[in-house]
């Protein structure tokens, strides 16, 4: 669709704001002149209806060139290709007020295990990576990267393909504070993972830096269903840390979130406008559900009882050092295992249950 | 199996250690006095065979105790006596000469989403790791730790599930140093993830402290099969990376080769004893394999054409800067992406076809 | 735990029957003197309650003997034995009342293809289900049998492993009318299946006899949650099925609603039974939920855009030939495909939407 | 690419045959005069080379009229439409010499449980093969039909998602004789199935009329790729069972072998003829690696002692009937079950590790 029609229409159906990669803007090889051009365009139409540009990205994977990926083709002429490619888009992003740059590297990777060195690999995502960063910081840029993992499709295998090989790999950076995650809910769920567990621990790294929400069911090809469509309890548990995770129930963060749907092939126009309503609608119908959970005292009760909270209480006392817990008769000696065989039930299946019914609206 | 018996046997066949958690020592409770009696026994038939024991790990999974857990258990009691078992186990590990010490948290999970505070567990964990990690290197003990990270079975969803997301929880430790992984071949593939390309990230982070080798078939119930006898084309990948892919062509790991099957339950002990020496055998073969196939001047020249090689090579020139690039017109204006639609194949299934011929025998 | 207390606390809850298998009842190798003993008191107990027993079913996977099989064990005497063992249940499940007998054949399969021949392990299935189809006829016994797939665990692979391959194979047998299927939500999840649309077949087929309700969520091992503590989408749809699916709205089936699944192990004795009753309760929520999805009118409009309907509509007209289709120059020669692309949309999302807003309760 | 020069290179390489359908002869919309140019220039190919058609398929998947199905759309008219499509598809078979008639419903299916009545698209699906039957059989056509069953991709569940779901459905039909199956490598293994077993269950039911041979890593989106270079041990299973699993050593199937494999997009076209030759090598080398084992006395040796051929003897002897196993105290009453417990083991480890000893060429 035409960017500006775009525009308009995700104006009117109440959207903030809106996202893209460099070729959906301006077709790949565009003259320098077309660009502007669609530059312009799209100024103009964010000017005309208020929706910001909060994030964009490259395309380093849909032209064949990048058919062994951008940043880590093992041809090196790609790799400098590819370089370019996101110097300038990171010009644009400036120019367009974006503060965070998306990086999926989904042609990083291989079908075939001799035909890559997945060492070198990440030397060169690295290299490639610290380049960018001292790019953005020169210019004095107000923008953060952040990287979009993903297990496989189309590559065989890809580079960083979950949130924790990412997290990893960020830390081995020359400037990790410039670089964080952008996870996208089918992602993680097409390696069977857990999302909402992934986002915790990149929340725990302070490194959630964007979020991509859409359906996912099961372990298959990417489907970038309606955000809710796939897997709803597992939305359910993302949209409650999210809103409500945070210190006293405040939002554990703060930043946009992101609908990375695709509308299915069965429907025409008005039905892609439907399901990015359904998107907004869903994620709202969640929060009043997750919020209605938190209220309910027996919710209160149940996760008492499950002891939710004494997870938070510290292992050891405030300055228990290993001779004090070995002195503590009542940590071992005292201590009786046996009353956990067929006792001390910690109620989960209980707790869960009122998720259930909280979910259906059946309290 | 009596514990001397399997010493017995191992060296029987050629094995250089034993490795086993402390329950299968001396059963959980034991009296000291038990403990002791088992310890010396063990003791005995060490010295009588020359086995080493170079890994020790403590059993947080079995009993009721731990049936939420152990460093991250809801129930903060049950997180003090984890400890407490622990500890006696590190002394253990000292007194036998281990400096390997595993951490399989298999039941730090949960079921169900509101029944676990992610954050709160991962820093639970932290301050487990922390505290253990302080007590070694107090005592001196020459010991340190690998995680082994598994994404379920048996609960629903396991903390830190890949080897990603263990490398980014050490980088999270007050003593990184200390703390490694201990990956299974298994575990990761359990998530449909490429186990070789898992190692490869572990070695790039330099947090490959040991390794446990088995075989899996796709995406199910943990198999622990023999080494090889699941996804043999992956195990070819793992073992040339482990023995040649080092600088020049050295190993790239120099630590123990862990096998850590279970035999099918269809087999009787004769069977067990064939199944472990199948795990030596399949390495060898795998080993001549590699050997093989690198040696191979055709695979040479295939890897060149592949430009596997090239990737090697920095991007960017010594010293380049965002300006050179930009200045460089061979980068961008002058590069020619069209070249590679339908031209300049990277020769990847020729490659692999030599795998499988190597593999096969066939060359 | 005892089976009379089983019997008590699910009557006490308002459960309409229980099933079990013969080793539940009386352990493995009692002598007949026990095995009545127990048969008693359960008649005993099952009398005082009102409780019925409307399956049973025999464990041919617990011991070892069975590690190859039952009906198709290598070992030609395991299959006489598992036989005897049937025949003797059989009788017993006559005694009862049961009017359903199932067989799952989880040791049935094997980890190694050379292991097993595939044919004639089919074979020896077919064999012993002829034979044990010829005895309930011959003694007038009210029972039919009802085969349960899945595809692995605790084997590797197991034979028959879907609802699918279960069908096929049904349809070889001598009596395929006294033999269906007990589908389980979670064996064809396991798989990545579409339990709701795998009961549809079944359906089809005229072979849903009897259905084991559970969760899972996704391909992972076997984790027999509370039923809709999985994909819940997948259970509200199967409950419309089932409750409302057969002609003008009446229950597609009308067989027993069993509900197979295992409190998680952190639950002790209160858990246990919290969620015996969690999984009545989201049926009933489920079912309720379809009705209101039914009755909705702007459900009943967004069926009728995506012609759900039509779907029952037969594609030719009644007596239709080859010759009239080619003659009806609507059906090619002026029939435009053009039109859908990008336009005459079929509404999913929309349909989806709704079924989201019924499911939570927002509408 | 062209046709005739796919027929020109598949005859240099030693093909036998070409398969197609009908879009990549001649363009989806072409005129007949279009049609029969592109007919009459593969027909003079095949004369210049002697290539043959033995397949051919109809394409009811890529056009958006197909977007929800063609035999199964809920849109009556795009049924129509698509049955118009393959009768005069079945017609160029015909002229072709083509005697399989493959159909493959990718995009009969839903996203949405609610979107499609299962059982009324299977009554659908039954009508239009019935159809299609009564004109091949009116016509006097040496055709076949065979179905290619798939789990999901394109559409997010597809209507008989497996080989057993497939089987179920053929035995359904009017004419159950014409139609059979056209099992893919990758399609069941995309369920995580067992593609070998699944093949000696068609052939079992008699219904293996053609195959698609390739490779797949796991559970995941399509690849296509290379025969063996996917799960090798499974595909040396396959070709053990294709050319030596029938009665005294002979081919157990004697159509086709296709190979059905999507070059890996970094291939240029010389690196497509590479992996096209891939395929036939691969094929051949497994053949030669299953002879040998066949012939190594010691696998004949552990085949035995696993008792692989056992599972032929029938279970009951020659009219045994129920009472007679009754009274046989041998089967019941003097067999011991405790000398399975750890004891009488198959050696199926063994023998798995002769496979791997075999398919490495090392033996």
């Amino acid at each position: 669709m035409d960017t500006v029609h775009v525009v308009e229409k995700l104006a009117e159906i109440g959207a903030y704001g809106m996202t893209f990669h460099d070729d959906d803007l301006f077709a790949f090889g565009s003259t320098e002149e077309q660009r502007r051009h669609e530059i312009e365009r799209l100024k103009g139409a964010l000017a005309a209806t208020g929706l910001k540009i909060p994030m964009i990205t490259t395309n380093l994977f849909s032209h064949p060139v990048f058919k062994d990926g951008g940043f880590t083709s093992n041809d090196r002429a790609v790799r400098r290709f590819a370089v370019r490619k996101v110097l300038r888009n990171l010009d644009l992003a400036a120019e367009l007020g974006a503060t965070t740059f998306v990086m999926w590297g989904g042609r990083e990777g291989a079908e075939y295990d001799q035909a890559k060195d997945i060492r070198a690999a990440l030397e060169r995502y690295r290299e490639a990576v610290n380049f960018l960063g001292q790019y953005v910081l020169d210019k004095g840029y107000n923008i953060r990267f952040a990287i979009e993992p993903k297990p496989n499709e189309p590559r065989g295998d890809i580079l960083l393909p979950t949130v924790g090989h990412a997290l990893a790999f960020i830390e081995s950076l020359e400037h990790p504070e410039l670089v964080g995650l952008n996870p996208e809910v089918g992602h993680e769920q097409m390696a069977g993972l857990n999302f909402a567990a992934a986002i915790a621990q990149a929340l725990y790294h302070g490194k959630l830096y964007h979020i991509d929400l859409n359906g996912q069911r099961g372990i298959k090809y990417d489907q970038d269903l309606v955000f809710a469509h796939g897997d709803i309890y597992n939305a359910f548990a993302l949209v409650d840390l999210l809103e409500f995770g945070g210190p006293g129930g405040v939002p554990a963060y703060t930043g946009p979130r992101h609908f990375d749907y695709k509308p299915s092939r069965t429907e025409d126009e008005s039905g892609v406008w439907e399901s990015a309503k359904a998107n907004m609608a869903n994620y709202l119908i969640l929060k009043e559900r997750a919020a209605s959970f938190r209220a309910d005292p027996e919710v209160q009760e149940a996760l008492q009882a499950a002891k939710v909270d004494e997870l938070s209480v510290p292992t050891f006392g405030p300055g228990e050092s290993y001779d004090d817990i070995i002195a503590d008769r009542s940590a071992w000696e005292e201590f009786d295992p046996s009353l956990y065989y067929g006792g001390k039930g910690f109620g989960f299946v209980r707790l869960q249950q009122l998720v259930t019914e909280h979910l259906t609206g059946a309290r």
